[in-house]
């Protein structure tokens, strides 16, 4: 299938060279190979783009990035530089790439500002955070987004009508040590990355931000970080049993009416066709949105799986691009029109 | 269905009536139902039983159990205390019920010890534990049980060749705190469950507990609390893209391997057919066992589903009772020869 | 959910009572009663309608009916009868029921006109029509339409912008003899239906009838008579294989193109989970629709089951009434507003 | 996967090399290829074989074969000589080779002494038939085999404890005429193969052969030929609405039943992981056996296809292999005992 859009996708900052390669070091095969493809912007990229038939992207800051910075004014003047960063490196691009803004989550205001400078000033198609930011004194607490002093901010996500990407990040301070050290082979994707979204999740559910601000749009990547599968038990809890009363006041719809208007899902990293097929039955094609997960995951893997995946192609072309042009309003891009190739 | 097999079915003691009935009233809707069911063994019990087509329970003790109590010698006469009142309370209605042994995991040798009495001497058909032991001076901490300090008790399993539930517990202490306290709705059957129960099947997974013990079986519940969904992610992460060298030592099969070998799911409080579909696909009709999660779960909703899940006879048969009859080698028990009825 | 289209719902003649409880006898449990209930246009039917939350039907006659008459004289006057009927029996009720044209295919230029008449001075939404017309001077042949003969017909459905339901009739003649006289139980839904269905439906695919009328939309109940689950099968002699020339040449798109774009399926007497679940993935939820087939099924089965099936509610109002609404473009009817219940 | 095992596998004679060159050509992109393929027994196979990890084979006679022999003497002399030749191709070979005996079906007692010859003296595996025997003075008749003058071979193979292969056959005579002649497309593959298995396997349902035979165990290739996605259609007009008393007296067990304990499905020809998906839910994979239809379809399509499918390892080893094994009573064979590769 050509143009396809793809919406996980990562880069640094060359000026973090050293840290990128270590931290790659950490999980790759090829720890060089990974920081070259990360570090890079469009040359390493577009090649792939051209060889899998994706003819956008939206780029976005990887990890180890803002959220893991508990200095507030260090995360602030981190995140601006990485949004001018990617601002001017894909000038001229627009038709293959678009930027997620990059935010420090430590003041829900300053967030709405940067936010709202990316959109208007920067094009920006819309945010991608991690699923806490990383906080206090030592670094050992925090910050959830569902709480009620972040109005001010998913306000400006809605008013602005973009999208905002709730990514994982790595666990840190006492969680670590208890949950993590001992079996630290499942930080990352294996489990915790699904754990720590799934509780911003459906923090920011049962605690009303769908509720305050009915046409937010989020979306998770990977299939739904463990979602999906279980939206059977958790409406049955809060629906068929006994829906607790703080929470049913402010989160009056069902966790299935939320998914069906306010919550999509990416196969980023996640190209398993019975878990694809679960979150159609689940979830909808029309909510589910084609990614990648570069340069953690390839091209290969993503584009060979996706083109092949044994589905209809009403649904195939929703999921791999048309879904994105409507949710990102993107115009023409490369290939955007092309035909489905079988 | 006549002479289904249920196994994650819970009991209270009597003298812990006011306990149950305040813990009762923080989910149920009638707390006070909740409480009569959960202390009752064989009345109540029997006749859902002959209601629904239930022919065999496998009971186990109920939370907060010994798992929630950080003394440990309260907690092993805790845990003698249940099983010497189930195998009473049980005695003569060996057709219809069995028994898992409740054990303080304090310490592994004891808990190994505790397990033997009660299957050579007490006849029980294996053990139902929570995820995590709660420990320490203040209960903060947690004990896993995936380090090799737990091998004598794994060996003592594969000895006696009966399997172990893995039941999910409360979140206590630190973790609390940072991640559930703001999101309390989360807590229990909605989330943090699955999450608890996932760390520590996985925890014993890559710390290699079924390599040094390749003939353990574990069961889980809830249709795999969030794993089977997400086999093809962590499998591709330990197989395709590089798996750490110290987790390698140790746990040389797949993830894929270990599901098919050692670990059961069943569906205990997870009644959906699309979960169930997919279950099937990635784990298998052979590894999964009909349960309930009475009186947490209701006997008409689970078997009112099971009975009508749109599934041929052969793999509804297994799932049903047949598996469970392999698994706990049951001889005849009431209706076990019934046919399925449709 | 409320305000459901159902789509195949049969009625008759009150003059052919007689034959109506004789041809009943054969297949229904109470004949008079299905006898009484397709003799009924408006009052039994509304009342079922009501209580099982459908909120508009289009009618269209039942078997034994045009296609079974091989004069072609008494056959177009028994169609006139009938959508004469059918329309003044329906008037003032039209936010509740629309009708399909009953048409004689004995001559495509006649039943061209008499589509025009039914849609342009009756508003029907459309026709349905039996897979083949018996002719020939003793009833023994069979009329097809996918012979560039029927080209004025089609282009008269394209230019009036209505579907054309292709629905099943009884096996006549030579082929009644050979292949259904000694295994007569298999005459209708148990397999005659579908195996006719589909060869009229893939006859009209591979012998052009798309490739000259690109925007002719056709409808087939019973979930795609058998046609769905073979979709690799036939793509893959198609395309992958050896495309025959002469075909090729004809019928220029693949066959899940022609899927994609001008065939609709209904869940007409088969409510069947997973066989639903596969025409998602193969054909799109966009493209399924809910009927019923009444009174040959009942509305408690279909209504039941599809109110109960397991689906997010993005696809479930989509095939419950969406996709009709726009394909029929129906405006406001009985429910159609209403909030899809659980 | 190593050591598969594959059940629909053509050859034909030597002698007829200028037939089926002109058979080839009809169908084959390289006719040449298709007729070298098919006359060849054990060379180019076993590369194949080799090359795919498939095991063992039983062979079968191809097309145009002995049920399209009208003249019964002929067809029994053409029976015997396929069934001589191929017990002495395959001699010293039966590690990798056994056989389907080729049975003419004119005669029930004859085909019943064939088959006993080809069992007890040449080591057959059991038979491969097609779904009728064309007959009569000038070939326009059809036997099939669903009559009680068949019970004496149905005995027969019980008797010898061998399945039976109930394969495709050509439509022909006046059938062909008034179906097929003017979609003639549709021949084969893409439609009328699974129209007539489909056909003479219900009638040994609905006329009682199962009945009569209780322990006769029937193989039908391509996931089904179109039944196992309307179990629920045929099952409910059988069960839930009206078993015909004539039918019922003779076919006391419902569809699902004979699905269960009497009939196997092979994945010839039809490598779709939808429809596989559907066949393990309505079917069950302990009656699913991968299949290949070599040489009409290719060893990579089909063992690239079946090694790739998204599937747990129990039920893949099954369809794969293990299900083979047992209804075949294989012993060792080559890759037998090697473990599945991913």
């Amino acid at each position: 299938m050509l143009g396809k859009v793809s919406l996980e996708e990562a880069f640094a900052l060359p000026r973090m060279r050293e840290q990128t390669e270590r931290w790659a070091s950490l999980f790759a095969v090829d720890g060089h190979k990974h920081a070259r493809e990360v570090t890079d912007i469009a040359e390493i990229r577009t090649r792939y783009m051209d060889e899998y038939g994706v003819g956008y992207q939206i780029l976005s800051y990887t990890a180890p990035g803002v959220q893991d910075i508990y200095d507030p004014e260090e995360a602030h003047a981190f995140a601006r530089e990485i949004n001018d960063y990617a601002a001017e490196q894909t000038k001229g691009k627009e038709d293959r790439f678009g930027c997620f803004a990059t935010l420090s989550m430590h003041d829900p205001t300053e967030a709405a500002a940067e936010l709202e400078r990316c959109v208007l000033e920067l094009g920006f198609k819309g945010a991608l955070v991690n699923d806490t930011q990383r906080s206090g004194r030592d670094g050992d607490d925090m910050i959830f987004y569902d709480g009620p002093e972040w109005d001010v901010f998913w306000e400006t996500c809605t008013k602005l009508d973009v999208p905002f990407y709730l990514h994982p990040r790595n666990p840190t301070g006492t969680m670590f040590e208890k949950l993590w050290k001992d079996r630290k082979w499942l930080i990352g994707p294996p489990l915790s990355f699904a754990q720590g979204v799934g509780l911003s999740m459906l923090g920011m559910v049962t605690n009303g931000v769908f509720g305050r601000h009915p046409n937010l749009q989020i979306i998770i990547g990977h299939l739904g970080e463990h979602i999906p599968p279980d939206l059977w038990r958790i409406d049955h809890w809060f629906e068929d049993i006994k829906k607790p009363l703080g929470m049913a006041a402010q989160c009056k719809k069902t966790i299935r009416d939320y998914f069906a208007q306010n919550i999509w899902i990416t196969t980023s990293g996640n190209f398993s066709s019975p878990l694809l097929q679960l979150c159609m039955t689940e979830v909808s094609a029309d909510r589910i949105l084609f990614s990648i997960d570069y340069p953690f995951e390839q091209f290969e893997d993503a584009c060979t799986w996706f083109d092949n995946v044994e589905l209809n192609k009403i649904d195939k072309l929703k999921i791999g691009r048309e879904n994105a042009k409507k949710l990102f309003k993107l115009g023409k891009y490369k290939d955007s029109e092309a035909q489905l190739k079988r």
